[in-house]
């Protein structure tokens, strides 16, 4: 630490994200998708637009927005793009929390909000689950806080149905509802409907999923445009030109080709619901999963050292070492191809280790 | 503004950026380079690239820290990415001079540094050019508050000198210096030697003038290892993947094409002093600049009349309706061909406005 950093920042704790490989590994640790992006990703990044790169992007994103508007059945000015969906939430905490704000998530769930809390000074009351991992909404009804719930949640892959989040929603016409559906392409029913309805929800969902672009940092928010605009003014008021050229483009013809990726996800959803009864067969207990990844647990082997068996044998999942999940482990859904190696090294660990 | 935006940013003046055309124009309003980026550049965006973008980038930047530290003749430990320079002077505003720190800029310079200070709730002095535009560096000697200076200054295109600004980060060794040398490929000696004798400066740089990727955004900034693990700090506690793989490997193959670059910056210098010869011939006065635009004046035609006749011509240039400038315009030098339609343009204007 410098001696120059504001007394602000000085306990603050980073999100510590997913291992990244540098050798050959089977990678099942950050909930990537194990397929490219569509064909039509690599036909945008055109060489004219490359030599074009010159010309600084276009800060109001106007043909991204448009596609994603076009997608979900909304008007471009209900749509705000972040640098990742990362981005999204951080301006959405920083803006609508504040210093000395209040905002309640989950206790098990995505890692992040209790660091945009710490970083932005906001108070924050994670909220326990059920025992079964399930997220009780009598928790959150009539709550008089700022919420945000990822739906599916992250790691359990549980999600509350469409009438949960209107509750949800509905009961706390006060506070700013984000509802993070990084999962959602792989699960079900969206409420996303639900924002031309309730002018307190944020529906935040990201390329990096669902639509195989973890690395090229896109991600979106949905909500009315009063929103919107107060996105835009703190994001104008920090980095303007947030999304690079070739960010924009590949998004925008990614999100149109819809039978892409639906295609995609069917098989990542087969494949997922594959592998669970695989591993409930190897007597594994698995949650009832909504995202591309499984959350999983067995009496016969720790979870500490199933992960370290597996890493020995290169291959990557995650595993948090947190109260009343650190017997979990989560495991990204890859190709067909890789789960099998995966499904056939756990039943060799699992024999081993008798 | 929607009910729910935090009291902190209900004032907030968000940044305005310089405008992006529509319609074909001869763009000299944003200080773009007129050129190409390398060839290098498509080189590395190839479609194995782009086919593995479902994978996330590196957060911690290796390959393109690497590349900038090599170039520059620094430890990678030395040096901070964004996602633009504006990411690398946010966070460092964010971070070092925090709500209720002190922060002085001078009083004509990067419209941005005023915006980073309202969101960041900084204290900001504003201190006032010489008349000549200079700054004066007795102002900042022995501050004692943390500094923000463009070098050279925008949009007056003015450089302090190596010694100068020595005598600057030397007399106020509690606070931070940040020199940002976004024009300073055009001009002559950076600061960066100083970094390894001082650790209150920090030298930020970007790719969208020198090295014409405006469009890629990708920035950095070059300081002692300690003030870099700060920036780190809090782009991990904001958004770990600040960068796309697309922008890392770009980037990292156009700091190491040193001949291409070194070539189109001498002809961009070449075209500017050449420029500038002739608005003086049409009896312009224009400061010393040691950027890639020019900042003229005459007192034949008003530069708000200027603007909105090269305007109408789909010439678009630079005008600030701000005190003391409010009669000079600011003109990024494009390719020969486009400088001579400008001067054209100018001499014409002039000439039917006698």
């Amino acid at each position: 630490m410098s001696r120059f950093l504001s007394d602000n920042y000085k306990s603050l704790v980073p999100y510590v994200p997913g291992e990244q490989a540098n050798v050959k590994v089977i990678k099942l640790n950050t909930n990537e998708s194990p397929f490219a992006p569509s064909p039509k990703v690599k036909e945008v990044l055109s060489e004219q637009v490359i030599d074009n790169l010159n010309r600084y992007s276009d800060p109001e994103l106007k043909e991204l927005t448009a596609a994603i508007a076009n997608r979900f059945g909304v008007t471009p000015d209900m749509v705000f793009c972040g640098n990742g969906s990362d981005d999204v939430l951080a301006f959405a905490i920083m803006g609508f929390c504040g210093k000395g704000g209040k905002l309640c998530c989950p206790e098990i769930s995505y890692g992040f909000y209790p660091v945009y809390a710490d970083i932005f000074g906001v108070e924050l009351e994670q909220i326990p689950l059920k025992d079964d991992f399930s997220i009780d909404i009598n928790d959150y009804i009539n709550k008089g806080k700022n919420i945000v719930i990822a739906n599916p949640n992250a790691p359990t892959g549980l999600a509350l149905s469409y009438d949960d989040v209107e509750k949800i929603v509905s009961s706390n016409p006060d506070n700013l509802v984000i509802m993070d559906e990084a999962y959602m392409a792989f699960c079900g029913k969206s409420c996303m409907e639900l924002v031309k309805k309730y002018s307190n929800l944020l529906v935040t969902r990201t390329f990096s999923k669902s639509h195989s672009l973890a690395g090229l940092r896109v991600g979106f928010g949905i909500a009315q445009k009063e929103i919107i605009e107060d996105l835009n003014k703190l994001k104008f008021s920090f980095n303007p030109y947030n999304l690079n050229t070739l960010s924009i483009k590949a998004a925008a013809a990614a999100i149109a080709d819809n039978e892409y990726y639906d295609a995609k996800i069917a098989e990542i959803v087969e494949i997922r619901d594959k592998t669970q009864k695989q591993l409930e067969a190897l007597g594994f207990r698995c949650t009832d999963s909504k995202a591309n990844f499984i959350f999983a647990s067995s009496d016969k082997i720790p979870a500490a050292k199933l992960y370290e068996e597996l890493r020995k044998r290169n291959i990557l999942i995650r595993y948090f070492k947190k109260a009343k999940i650190d017997n979990y482990l989560r495991i990204t859904v890859g190709s067909a191809e890789e789960m099998q190696v995966f499904t056939d090294a756990v039943a060799q660990i699992m024999e081993e280790n008798k």
